[in-house]
Order: C-alpha cells, then sequence, then structure tokens
C-alpha cells in the first residue's frame, strides 16, 4: 500500500453518519484491500456532541462549524449527511469544492433544487460531487444508470422511491385500515419525516426521481416541474377495488423523454399485482431503468435505514478512493440542456371510482358523457348496494390525463355522481 | 471535446459484436457526451468475413487473425467476444495484454478458467479486464458488487443465471409437458448452446457464479470446486408437488462464506413461489446480493441477447472511455486468496420425493430411517394412488446434505422406495 490515506471529513452524526464510521471500522481490511488505501476520518461535525452515538469518536476532531470542517487542509473529501437543501448542507458543500474537496451527499433536496449549480461549480473547480445514497437507499441505482447503463439511450425510469408510502399503501391493503390509521401508525413507528409531507406528498421521492431524470435525459435538474400527487386521498375502498381488477395502488415515479418534451411524475397509480413493482411489500424500494437496448432493469433492496444508506454512502467513498471520478449526472453539467418539461402526459389507460346515484338512466348518462369524449371503456363493474348510490368502477382503453379531467367535469354537472370521484392513472410496466 | 479517441478492436461478430457496433453508431453522440471522448472500432476479425450482419464496416480494418489484431498499434482496448476458454480468445488476450492494451470480455469460460493468471497478467502490465457482460447478461451485476456495495463484507449470492434452464423450469410448470420435451423445444428456439450441457448441465452458470464469488470474498477463481447438478432429472412430478407446497424449482447459484470454507453450489433448488427468485418467469436472470450493511439487493433483467449484452459490454467500454481503472476481481489479483472450498454445504431444509411400496409399516419404517439419522420431518404428504405404491412428498427440518445423502442409502436398503428417490434443497430467501 503505496497510496497516501484518503481523508474525510463528515458532517452530520445521524443514524447515517454512525453508519459510515462503523462500516469504515469494521470492514478497515477489506475496505484497504478494495480500494489500496486506507480510509481515516480527519473530523466530525453534528448538532449535538454529547449525543451517544455508539461509535468511538477517539483520535477524530471535533467541528462544530459544518463549514469549517470543510475547508480543513486535512479533508480529502467531505461527507454531506445534514440534510435539508439550503443553510448548513449547502454552505459546507460550496465551501469544500472551494477548497478542492470532492463532496459525497446523501442529501436529495439539496441537488433536486440546486445540483445543477454544484454541479457546474465542483467541476469547474475539478471535484465532483457523487450522491448514490441520496436515491433508493442501499440500491447501487446511481450507478447503475450513470454507469452500468450508460451505453443506453434511456426510454423510461419507474420507481418506488419511498419506503414510507409503501409501507402506508401495502398496510392498508392487508389490515384493511384507514388511511389515516396507518399513517399514524407508521408515524409512531417513527416511519416519516418530521415533516410527513416529504413522504406522502411524494416531495422526497420526487426529489430522486428528477436527480435520475437529469442522468438519464442529460438535462438539468428539474424538480419543480414533476407533476407532483401525494397518497393522501387513496382510500381502502380504492385499494380493494384496485386489488379486485388485479392491480395495486403504488406511489410510482415516471420520468420518461417524449416528443412533448420531459415527462416526470410522482403520482398514485395502479400496476398489475403480478408484476415485480405491484410484488413490492413494505418499506422496499424498486427502481425499474428501461434502456433501449439493456431492456428492463430491475433494482429492488431496501430503501432507507442505517446499514442500508451507510452501503451507499460507501460506494461513493470507495469510488473516490479509488480515483474513479464521474461528473455528478453523468455527462459535464456544462452540457446538460433544460428539460422542457411537459405536463401532458403520456395516454394510458386510467381507474375510475365513481359513486353513482340509483337513477334510471344514470349509467347510460355516464357512458355517454365518455363516449363523447373518446374516451372508451375496457372494464366496468357495479357493486350491490343498499345506500342510494352504487360504487362503479371504470377501466378504461388508453386516452389522455386530459380526457380524464375533462370527463370528470362533465360528471360533476350531471348531478349524478355523489362524493369525490377517483381517477387514478394504470401504469404498464 | 479535446481527449483522443478510445480505439477499440472487436474480436468476434456474432449477435453480440454486431449489436456492440450497432450501438456505437446509434449512440454516438450521447457516448460522447457521457464519456467526453470519442469511441471509435479500429478493426475487428471474425470467422467468416462474408456473413451478412445488418451492420456497416465501411472504413473498420478486417483482420483474420484475431491475435494480429490483438496486437494493432491503433488498438487501446481489445473487446473480446469470440467465447471459449482456450485457443483464439485466450491468445488474443494474452496479445493484447502484453502490447499494453485493455480488455472487455464476454467470455465467462476464460476467466472462470484463466481468470486469476489473466488478471494477474493484466495488472503487472498495467492494463484492466473488464467482463460485466460475462455475468447476467445485461443486469449490471459486475459493477454492483465491485463497487456498488464494496463497503460491504458479503454474506451471500444468489442467482439464476442461466436463461434457458428457467426457461425450460417455468415452461414445463405452465406446460405440463414433461422436461424432454420442453427440451426439445428450447432445442428448436434456438435457446440452447451447441453443446446443450453447458446450460443444463449448469456449467455456464457455475462459471458465471465462481467469478462472482471471486469478487465477494477475495478469492481466486474457483470454478473446479462448484458443487455442479444440472436439471436433467427434475421431471413435472417434482415441479408440480413443488408447487404444491408453495415451492417453485430453480437452478440456483449459491456462494457464501463460511467457517467451513467458500461454498459454491449450482444446484436445482426449491425457493418459495412468492419470492422474487420463485417469481422469476422465462429467460429472465436475477441476482441477489447480500451485504452486511446494504442487505438484500435484488437485481433483475434480461440474461441474454443482443441487446442485453452488448449493453453490458458497452459499460465497460465507457468504463474505459471515462478513465475508470480497475481491478478484475476489485482488489489486485496478487492479493486474491485460495478459496478453500468446503463440500459440506450450510444446513437447510430438503424436498423429499418418493415412491413408497404400499406394504403395512412401510411408511414407519422409513420415519424411523429418517429419526436414526436425525433428520426431522416438518411436513409430509401421501399421495392416492392406484399402483403398488404411492408418491411421498416431505419436507425435513434443517439439515445437512450428509444426513440426507445417509437416509437415501438407508432407504434403498429397505427394499420399500420404488423409482429413485429425489432430494432437493430448499433455499431460504
Amino acid at each position: 500500500m503505496t497510496k497516501t490515506p484518503l481523508r474525510l471529513g463528515i458532517v452530520g452524526l445521524g443514524t447515517v453518519g454512525s453508519g459510515v464510521i462503523k462500516m469504515l471500522n469494521k470492514n478497515a481490511t477489506l475496505l484497504s484491500a478494495r480500494t489500496g488505501r486506507q480510509i481515516i476520518v480527519s473530523a466530525v461535525s453534528a448538532r449535538s456532541r454529547s449525543k451517544e452515538r455508539g461509535i468511538d469518536l477517539a483520535g477524530i476532531d471535533w467541528e462544530d462549524s459544518p463549514v469549517a470542517l470543510a475547508k480543513r487542509d486535512d479533508v480529502d473529501a467531505l461527507v454531506e449527511l445534514m440534510g435539508g437543501s439550503e443553510g448548513p448542507a449547502k454552505e459546507a458543500t460550496l465551501a469544500a469544492i472551494s477548497t478542492g474537496k470532492d463532496v459525497i451527499t446523501a442529501n436529495k433536496a439539496l441537488l433536486a433544487i440546486h445540483g445543477q449549480s454544484l454541479a457546474l461549480a465542483a467541476e469547474k473547480a475539478g471535484q465532483v460531487i457523487r450522491f448514490e445514497a441520496a436515491v433508493a437507499g442501499g440500491i447501487p441505482v446511481v450507478k447503475a444508470l450513470t454507469e452500468g447503463l450508460a451505453g443506453n439511450k434511456i426510454n423510461r425510469i419507474l420507481g418506488v422511491m419511498n419506503g414510507s408510502c409503501n409501507y402506508i399503501l401495502t398496510r392498508m391493503e392487508t389490515s384493511g385500515l384507514s388511511y389515516d390509521e396507518i399513517f399514524a401508525e407508521a408515524d409512531a413507528l417513527g416511519y416519516l419525516e418530521a415533516d410527513p409531507n416529504l413522504d406522502v406528498g411524494g416531495i422526497d421521492a420526487a426529489h430522486k426521481l428528477a436527480l435520475l431524470a437529469a442522468i438519464a435525459f442529460g438535462t438539468k435538474v428539474n424538480f419543480a416541474s414533476v407533476v407532483l400527487e401525494g397518497i393522501g386521498a387513496i382510500t381502502i375502498e380504492d385499494i380493494n377495488a384496485a386489488a379486485d381488477m388485479g392491480y395495486r395502488i403504488k406511489l410510482l415515479g415516471v420520468s420518461q423523454m417524449t416528443e412533448r418534451g420531459l415527462e416526470q411524475r410522482m403520482t398514485p397509480c395502479l400496476v398489475s399485482a403480478g408484476s415485480p413493482l405491484g410484488q413490492l411489500e413494505g418499506g422496499t424500494n424498486m427502481v425499474i431503468l428501461e434502456g433501449e437496448d439493456s431492456g428492463q432493469i430491475v433494482l429492488r433492496g431496501a430503501g432507507a435505514g442505517e446499514g442500508p444508506t451507510a452501503s451507499a454512502v460507501m460506494s461513493d467513498i470507495i469510488d473516490i478512493a479509488r480515483g474513479q471520478r464521474i461528473n455528478t449526472f453523468g455527462q459535464p453539467a456544462s452540457s446538460l440542456v433544460d428539460a422542457k418539461p411537459t405536463t401532458a402526459t403520456t395516454s394510458a389507460p386510467f381507474y375510475l371510482r365513481l359513486q353513482l346515484l340509483d337513477k334510471p338512466g344514470a349509467l347510460a348518462k355516464i357512458a355517454a358523457v365518455m363516449g363523447k369524449a373518446n374516451v372508451s371503456i375496457d372494464r366496468m363493474r357495479q357493486y350491490a348496494h343498499d345506500t342510494d348510490s352504487a360504487p362503479v368502477l371504470i377501466v378504461t382503453h388508453k386516452t389522455t390525463r386530459a380526457a380524464i379531467d375533462q370527463i370528470l367535469n362533465e360528471f360533476s354537472k350531471t348531478k349524478l355522481i355523489g362524493d369525490r370521484p377517483v381517477a387514478l392513472r394504470i401504469e404498464s410496466i
């Protein structure tokens, strides 16, 4: 071993930061064999110095200021595990770049908002920013996309990238309990962010999707244009009805480059119950990368947690230790083009659930509205009922979201539809 | 673009070689953006110059000799797609290394047999050998293991790595036809190697498993010690009986480092029908990497075919174009240790299918044999029958292969077991 050690500075010592230090310690021999050098931690910084973390920080300097840590001469690479798109995480990242350090981050919010400017700054300074841990926890999906499938034109990316949402949806299905009940359960188990809207509103998953889209399509990260719809409106009735027709409901991220522009959606969708996505239970994540030549590559693993996320951080650390230097989004940030987003999404079948008033001719009227909008019906079910309205499920043939919105609007004018009608896209996989 | 082009020499122009040239042509702009340089083909070599391949070879030199091609001054990297562990593939690889070229290969047999000496030679010469396409087609599993999970101690690798075998087994299940009938069908469809024993004997898949094990455990490739059992003895009765008890039969590769030594098996196993492996249909491949911290990472995709395999070759080409240089097995070949193989495999439940002669006390005698060998019964089924023997299925509690072999031996002495008894391991996932 003739190479100099790689010296890390770690800011943020939550479960992931602690996990990284544990892995560096217990796997030191293995890491030296694999990278040809020693990996050491020069300094750490976190909010509380006294907190018990189950790790030995002896011999590691403490810095109260993440920025001061980032600027230290004995740090070659900053490991940023604080989170948040603004404030100390961003400041420490910029300080590291400006003083000649590489940056490894698990911070999806930071990169989803500032990825383009940070990547530009890093590349101008000859440094790299890597972010495997920011997307889908322990699954090496950033590497698979940026390197493993780099020979392919990417056609589409799909994924379940928020384990908390998938936990809630699959628990609703197995327990038969309501969204509110399972939300409370997930919250009590500590599965939700301090601001749960980051999870159930789909924001966290949309950050991840936007990062993958930039790599896949050579576009500047464009989080703002992700069509975003959380899972808060999903009812146990929808979950049961979807199951009854052979589907499962997932908070599904989809990104594809179309003639109309870049399509990015993070919305609840129906997927076939027998597909790999349909079979995904609990907090597990799955990302499907569709390359023109590779075909569908399905990646599945833990989307969060100390070990899996630390494992992803470690892979970036090892890349840097090995001298594997790659542009943040797989090509120079200066060559990324504006995304030209479209909200006119690709056509698809849709699932509709209506409460239809029990009046003669009601169904005929609904069908006529759909016919007029050129939305044809693939399958329909009306269920027995003992109230004055009947639950009706409709699966349409392929149509557009715009046409669906139009018929929902027309439906409401008929005064025949009780409750809020539900319309969810059925994604083909 | 200030960097010089990467100049390739390709030996072997079957479907994969042609696929690589097609990808280089159609994705030239995208590849330049992603690698920062042009990738060109200086020369090609194949058995037949006149064969129609659907690719334009204008401007590319032709060499009759793969070795002469490998030695050319205008080749920076050799792309070896001929196959075979000896002869021209090995000679061209050695010629490339000795004249200062990197090597990209899809040749699992070559590396399974000569991987250690070739990696040593390459590393001594400062060259790299990369082989993403040698394992599981389009799935970037070599990269996931060598780089993505490099921070982890790897606990176990499992996988279905031969699409032809999985096709045969799943077709038997869906059609109810016999092994021989489906074997003939697969052969007619061109799914089998010229020597079908490479597929159905498990050799091809065992080559792949041995390569992954070397990376995972830091051991010299040891193909010779893989416990090898093909699918030729699997009957439709076993497939149906397994399904009846909630299992599917897969040709499963498993590798793990135990206290007894390195365990490598490529054998038909039962897996839970509801697991990702159990749900794998047709020619698709799946590899599961179990890292101590990452947990289970499941990778799934096409295991063969022009596009997927060419995509994997391209990822190695791109790595080299980008200057990403990594040791063949993830650490210096000189640091890989001898594998110390064990055939004393980890204990597991086993599935037994017996034809039990219809005599009073027969079952008691069988049960006594099992009890004496300390093999306890988890579940048992005896089926209705109109012959003089009854099919009996037994699922044991965890035991060893040695104990199973012992009871099979004792069974035969009882003269109560007709036909050949079947014993298959049940792998927990």
